[in-house]
């Protein structure tokens, strides 16, 4: 990398924290330049607007959650691991209680989804990829025979978002000291009733959502009737 | 109402909606005093700081919630029926995408979860309380014989609430159509699942989560093994 790219990239990295910490609002060129002591002009050079600088910020996060998220997942076996792997992954780029200022999406997605411009587009375009992402996956589950034919991959990823925006709240906002224990209740939940049920599985396969407190992959069948 | 008690709830109406486009950190007592025309010193007179001005604007939220979500709903019978109201209540209190800045919580828990102070501290208590009164309802469902005995009302609260974030999620954000759709899907799943299981139940309650996007209460099972 040149001196300027090696510049623009250390200008990102502390605007990415920065916005984790005060919104992607709290994220001005003069703040940038105050904290890193460079000059105003200097940051327009590399990002001539509030506008790009954050759209800029989006995509360097989004390259980060590629590289810790997504790509290692993708190394996992094809089919329920992969899912697996890419929701513990998704919990941990959270960062739960002690990560600071918690996770850039979720907190951008609250912060623009009003305000129309580049920075909510790159949000939604990037959010939909996400999705498509975990889709896909869930297909592959599909394809392997592991989950049913008729699993509806849009609804599995709208599911596993809810899930982690559902953790995210629990774990940061209520410091709920169970919130990744309950995250991991009602994903396996979504895998159980996901899963093709041959009769060594059925057990597994009809556990309910919001009654025990194990892994589905332990669980015993309590079904009665 | 005196006076002086109807300006402080006409301000607070105009501090909520405002608070709700911009969020809680733009809720400043000079751009209450600009919107409305009032002296800043007749303000800070209601609310004497930023902070103050915050906490009450959240109670103001909470009454309304209360009014709108929570009350009618606990007018629906014990059990399945009131929690169906209480959920689709906070769907259309999200407002979905027509409702200009959308829920004041979701917005303000993720500009608060890193900020220490009385406001954070009320929302954490307001939030708790809605928790609460979800897993009673749940509770309630338990005792009427409706959901099976060992159904955590916690989790199913934990559930619940994070079906609503992300419907608040895709519908906000993402604009997507099918946002309702999908909340509800995910909504009779986890009603379907902690179902008691009579003989006359049991398709909707073994009803997979992520397959079919017909409602629970008239989707026939397609078990098959």
């Amino acid at each position: 990398m040149g001196k300027g790219e090696t510049t623009r990239q250390a200008i990102l990295d502390h605007a990415f924290e920065l916005a984790r910490r005060v919104g992607l609002h709290g994220l001005t060129i003069g703040r940038l330049a105050s904290d890193l002591d460079l000059s105003k002009s200097g940051l327009f050079a590399h990002f001539n607007s509030k506008e790009a600088l954050q759209v800029q910020v989006l995509d360097a996060a989004a390259e980060r959650f590629i590289d810790v998220v997504v790509r290692p997942a993708l190394a996992a076996p094809r089919g329920e691991p992969r899912l697996r792997a890419l929701f513990d992954r998704s919990l941990k780029w959270e960062g739960g209680q002690e990560s600071p200022g918690g996770c850039i999406f979720m907190q951008a997605a609250f912060e623009l989804d009003d305000q129309d411009g580049p920075a909510r587009d790159r949000l939604v375009r990037l959010q939909r990829d996400w999705l498509d992402t975990i889709a896909t996956v869930v297909s592959g589950a599909v394809t392997e025979g592991q989950f049913k034919p008729d699993t509806d991959p849009g609804q599995f990823a709208y599911d596993f978002q809810s899930v982690v925006l559902g953790y995210h709240h629990a774990a940061r906002l209520l410091r709920d000291r169970r919130a990744e224990e309950r995250a991991r209740v009602a994903f396996d939940s979504l895998v159980a009733a996901a899963r093709a049920e041959p009769s060594t599985r059925s057990s597994g396969a009809r556990r309910p959502v919001a009654v025990t407190g194990v892994q589905s992959t332990t669980a015993k069948s309590s079904r009665r009737n």
